[in-house]
């Protein structure tokens, strides 16, 4: 062993040991003849000194050492004469007796502190020096203790950790696959999987009724922001139970997380919204709870007032914004464009101002008396000095903006603190969505979701507008404004998926082109079963306090696909090409 | 939840419990009047009774049941008339009062049982009812229960788990990668990773001195017998550390393995071989040493007797079989084309039978005395009633052929006991390999294995015998005869690692095309360090005392690399095709 302490682990009743240290320069100057070194490894930074009367080959030594040398020394611990209580290490530094420059660094293209100089692109390909930085040590030393918690609360739950395959078969359902072609089957593919749904679900019908994996997913999708084609999920689940026994079991999990992760205790139990509740309310289905800032549906009191805009639409909403009735014209009508952007959608806004002196002002003044406006803020439980914001249109679509609307308002307010958590369920989830376009119902989940058994007699109805109401055993574990998982109970019983399909408008032989290999290992005694997966990439990123999920990964790759550090991928040899029997149709 | 109690709970304590149990229906019997059914889950096998005198309707239920029928049962605990004490749960019977079906299912093509019935091909295909089995069951079980002491074991010795990338790049050298096609980047490809070497290799030069993971491996080779195209690795690195730290640590582990998992304690330190020994006494460079039968040399003994097949050869070595002397001529010939045959590729067998009256006999007794057979047989420490088995050859090739007839003679006689654990580290394997026919050096292992440090000069002499002499700082961990893992120290000093190339006849320009991302990275200050991975199907394996890995993973392929339950690979959609930019060179 190379030492036989770490940078992070000596203390003042160390004191006077003869320590062996290895690490990397953080730093090296000089100040009144002595050198003083700081060297870093996982756990810390110790300071070391090289003092004014020491040997001058060991001053050499010291002085020649640049930033990022790898180097080895032994010494003495000594009281430090200036303290530094930020460091663990702060009381004590290494007198050195000496140094071992164990290898040597070319000068990093930035600097590795806690912020760094060097921009995206840099960082990227030189992720190996981007690594040593300490926020990306955090993220990933706790990206390792939420995975070993979560393995040990299933383990201690009964669930086997199954690994499933990777190389399976691609499916025509859902988002693209990465396939991988085999040369041991000529013109034959592979798909990788974008979940092991299928493989979790033979595990239920195989009888191994607790399933957990920490499992790689891909999905060959066109990327979005913090999106990326291969990511991590804890997949989980289990036979013989109801909702309720799903829920109990994995809101116990991130219980235990918060707290031995975190140390932050949440309700016991937590939170459960209906999606109804969820959209009315929050206008979306992953609604941030940390500050309320309802919205409220003001339809009746908005309309018959001659104001046309309001008159001609279904639905009319608004958000209380607390102190804000000082806000300008032009802050105002910025706001108005922000909401008029496409992303949004918005028609326009409305606005009624609560002033301090209880007068009210609004941009629908012509039609409506101040008795009127005071009615509709006392509605939104708006008070004086809150900004009454109007959006109409659609239901569902202008709860959606003033959803949207509301968080943008919340994190300007900072009222979206990263280190609040609050945590909860969305259930209720509509079974069935309708198409106008192509006139027909999708399954809002897939086809495999079961109704509430409550609303078997409603599934089995012919009227579009029961259908509509039937609800799915399905639920969403919502964080902070992000759905962190989500799942169901799947159909276990043929009657019932038959009708699905049926209700689906997909025929014998579609379904059996499409769902045959599962629907036929069904038939031999497939248990009631139902799981979940959380997206772990963005658990991890939540509990760090970040929104992006791209430092909690080690290797993450780009917008483009592609790994820059490695710069994959990549053209391959011809013979490789050959050999799997493919040609690129490219055109050079 | 759909039941109180597991299958393989309830016990005499237990009785006149109302219990509500769920599972399969492993067999159901009518007996004078009453119904026994045998019911089954993840965790064992409770019997059920529905008595004669039970209402019409609970009967008849009762009668209806298949088997692999899915249902869930009320009832209460009673004691059974006639316990049965191979069962946990053999000491009670639930007298039932209520049976739910929660799903019938079709007769199963194979019996589901300890043994099957059915042969591999058809279980294959059925994979989900196959993993009903008890056998397979305790597979996966013991699976999650390695996987799980791993990782706390490593994680109480500060290793982090960080997960590398699985869309990687194609390297040049190597085994065959699987590729996969970019749609984002047409015309370019990731590939699987045959291994994280690479990746865990640069976390050391991040900083993370501590890494595992339990990972994915891919390696696209014509499939031998027990070979998966896909497979997972226990990967592990260290930084600052020597030889001796790593083995230190990961048998460590592996005690800690036989200990938790299987109760068996193995010797603290664990034996040490080097490569040398292990060829020269086993003939292999993963001896079995569950048991003796070593090989000895008796090339001097044995040339110069006027028997020109030893005299014109350069090596003649002998193993002794205990109590083999009575073996008859039939036995012997058979014995002789065994050791014939391509696979094995001896030129003959020579005997040498100890009689138990003192006398000798032996198919060369025309050149030797029978003094100077016994001389030979005490040698090879062969004693009355023995009988020797010698070949001869070039040195290491009938070192390995005595070694694989040695393994085959042991299992004859039971000495391969799967229930023994006999680990053991190798080291000192040799770091060059010289090719007669490329008259050049090849790496061992790997050209980034580190030379041992006091064969550095060795290392750095122009004289081929010097060369050949240095050893390596690398080790395998072997089990009963199978490599279950291996590392090395990597060479972490860009002068070592240039002399390296120069020793493996690699140019600047081949080492930079070939390696220069790494050693780029290198350049930045890389720490000393090393690892190792453990293969962890066969350990999985072993430790269940199988030799093949086939049951320890769920979802295995076949030999073509095929999954014939989900039918994979398969071909694509000409659209897949398209977007991907790649066209089938299969004649059709």
């Amino acid at each position: 062993m190379y030492r036989t302490h770490t940078c992070g682990e000596l203390r003042i009743s160390d004191v006077s040991k003869s320590v062996t240290l290895a690490g990397w320069v953080q730093r090296a100057r000089k100040l009144g003849g002595m050198t003083f070194i700081d060297l870093r490894d996982r756990y810390g930074i110790t300071q070391l000194v090289v003092g004014a009367d020491a040997p001058e080959a060991l001053v050499e030594s010291a002085n020649s050492l640049g930033r990022e040398f790898v180097i080895q020394v032994k010494g003495t611990v000594v009281e430090r004469q200036s303290k530094n209580p930020k460091m663990d290490t702060g009381d004590v530094e290494i007198a050195v007796s000496d140094i071992n420059i164990l290898n040597k660094s070319l000068t990093p293209p930035f600097t590795i502190e806690e912020q760094s100089d060097g921009g995206e692109d840099i960082r990227a390909k030189y992720r190996y020096l981007d690594l040593r930085r300490a926020p990306l040590k955090r993220a990933l030393e706790l990206r390792h203790r939420i995975a070993h918690e979560c393995r040990n609360y299933l383990d201690a739950h009964g669930f086997l950790e199954i690994e499933t395959p990777y190389l399976i078969k691609s499916t025509p359902e859902g988002a693209r696959d990465f396939v991988v072609p085999s040369r041991m089957n000529p013109g034959e593919f592979y798909a990788l999987p974008q979940s092991p749904q299928t493989f979790k679900q033979l595990l239920m019908v195989a009888g191994y009724d607790r399933y957990m994996q920490i499992v790689r997913c891909f999905r060959d999708e066109d990327l979005r922001a913090d999106r990326q084609p291969e990511f991590t999920q804890i997949d989980c689940e289990m036979s013989f139970v109801e909702q309720d026994d799903v829920l109990a079991m994995f809101e116990g999990m991130m219980r235990s997380l918060f707290k031995n992760v975190l140390g932050v205790d949440v309700p016991n139990p937590l939170p459960r919204m209906s999606w109804y509740d969820a959209m009315d309310n929050y206008g979306s289905d992953k609604p941030d709870v940390r500050f309320g800032m309802l919205i409220h549906e003001i339809t009746a009191d908005a309309q018959g007032h001659g104001f046309g805009v309001f008159d001609s639409v279904p639905y009319v909403g608004a958000i209380a914004v607390e102190g804000a009735a000082g806000w300008s014209r032009k802050e105002l009508d910025e706001l108005t464009e922000w909401v008029k952007r496409p992303q949004i959608g918005a028609k326009g806004l409305v606005y009624i101002k609560l002033n301090e002196d209880g007068t009210v002002k609004s941009s629908i003044d012509k039609f409506f008396s101040p008795e009127e406006l005071q009615a509709i803020a006392a509605k939104v439980e708006a008070k004086k000095g809150d900004l009454v914001l109007v959006l109409c249109g659609p239901k569902r679509k202008t709860q959606t903006q003033l959803g949207v609307l509301r968080l943008e308002l919340a994190g300007r307010a900072g009222l979206r603190d990263p280190k609040v958590f609050a945590p909860l369920w969305i259930v209720d989830f509509p079974l069935l969505e309708w198409s106008e376009e192509d006139g027909r119902f999708y399954a809002m989940h897939h086809p495999f979701t079961a109704p509430k058994p409550e609303h078997l007699d409603l599934f089995y109805s012919d009227r579009k507008e029961d259908l509509e109401r039937v609800c799915a055993n399905a639920y969403d574990f919502v964080l902070n404004g992000n759905e962190l998982g989500g799942g169901s109970i799947r159909i276990h019983n043929a009657d019932v998926q038959e009708r699905m399909f049926q209700v689906l408008g997909i025929g014998k032989e579609e379904a059996e082109y499409k769902f045959g290999f599962i629907i036929n290992a069904f038939k031999f005694g497939a248990p009631p079963h139902g799981g979940l997966a959380f997206g772990f990439d963005r658990l991890c990123a939540l509990f760090g306090g970040q929104e992006t999920i791209r430092d909690y990964i080690a290797f993450p790759k780009n917008n483009q696909g592609r790994d820059v550090m490695i710069d994959s991928p990549s053209r391959i040899d011809q013979v490789q090409m050959d050999e799997l029997c493919l040609a690129s149709t490219v055109k050079q």
